[in-house]
């Protein structure tokens, strides 16, 4: 009989990242991460396929934010104005106390090239999901392609400075604070 | 003693891109490699560390035509000028007898996952570049990385669209549009 534990998955997580930064990704097994947590190997397989998966799971609502956020917008909207509201749709996914969380997880995928590989190809999995969003909503290509990829580096550097050191400001304060400069560098 | 064998590197890769179109990139080894370009598995592998490489080789001389394209550029120019010249280095890198080999390659790495985050980590890795050079001429993040994001963005957009079937413009003329495009959509 499989025994329901509440919280299962976020004790996992949280153990699973304080090991990561402390001991280093690699030397980390799902054995210690399960024991960390007071769980077992078995609970831990019912939740993550791999140990890589505590760092990547929820990629799908994580996208679903942004593509959200492109679906529940105004009619009539031009290809940037989407992507605002996409972006602001994930300044709410990453609420200020998901912060610490992040700043972690970020570390231990810098520290790491197959993390690193990993997280690229979530970037570009983004793109694609705002891209299919914007041509929902009546964009054509190149313009939905282009405004999805162009969002997606104004979300990128946006989360970046959100999450470094000493950083006090929402994501959305940060974000609005990229797209001014987007806007400044960019030539009408 | 080693031989040395003319142009052995570039008959390498033509083979291996033919066998990786026609039979698949993982069921194709080595050895058929070489046998294909009538050359030995140990001149594969002075050419290349191994079977991945023969796709990804000249990566640095890659990110160097874009980043000398900026380092090259007139002095004072504005963040967006200096992309533009990375852009039109890069349309030089990629002359139109480039073009064969990019579809093919592109169509292989499309069909293997791993080779997608390897070739997104490729981007990421040119985006630095890019950024790094700008810091070099005087631009101060965050315009840094966001104009450099963008022109990867730019390039990449203009890039899947100069291989696509059917496509004959140079890759200069297709980065003007996507450039012409990307004014349009960002508000000034």
């Amino acid at each position: 009989m499989v025994r329901w534990e509440p919280g299962a998955k976020e004790r996992l997580q949280v153990a699973a990242l304080d090991l990561f930064v402390e001991g280093g990704y690699e030397q980390t097994t799902v054995q210690d991460i399960a024991a960390a947590a007071g769980l077992t190997e078995r609970t831990f397989f019912r939740h993550f396929a791999d140990k890589r998966e505590v760092l990547f799971a929820g990629g799908a609502e994580y996208r679903a934010t942004f593509v959200d956020g492109v679906l529940n917008a105004p009619d009539g909207l031009g290809a940037f104005d989407y992507v605002r509201a996409a972006l602001t749709a994930a300044a709410g996914f990453f609420a200020p106390e998901r912060r610490p969380w992040s700043r972690k997880r970020q570390r231990v995928i810098d520290a790491n090239p197959a993390l690193l590989e990993r997280e690229s190809l979530k970037r570009a999995a983004l793109g694609e999901a705002i891209a299919g969003a914007l041509r929902d909503r009546g964009v054509q290509d190149p313009d939905a392609r282009l405004a999805a990829e162009t969002g997606v580096v104004v979300f990128h550097t946006a989360f970046t400075q959100w999450i470094a050191e000493g950083e006090e400001r929402t994501l959305l304060e940060v974000e609005q604070e990229v797209l001014d400069r987007l806007t400044a560098i960019v030539p009408a």
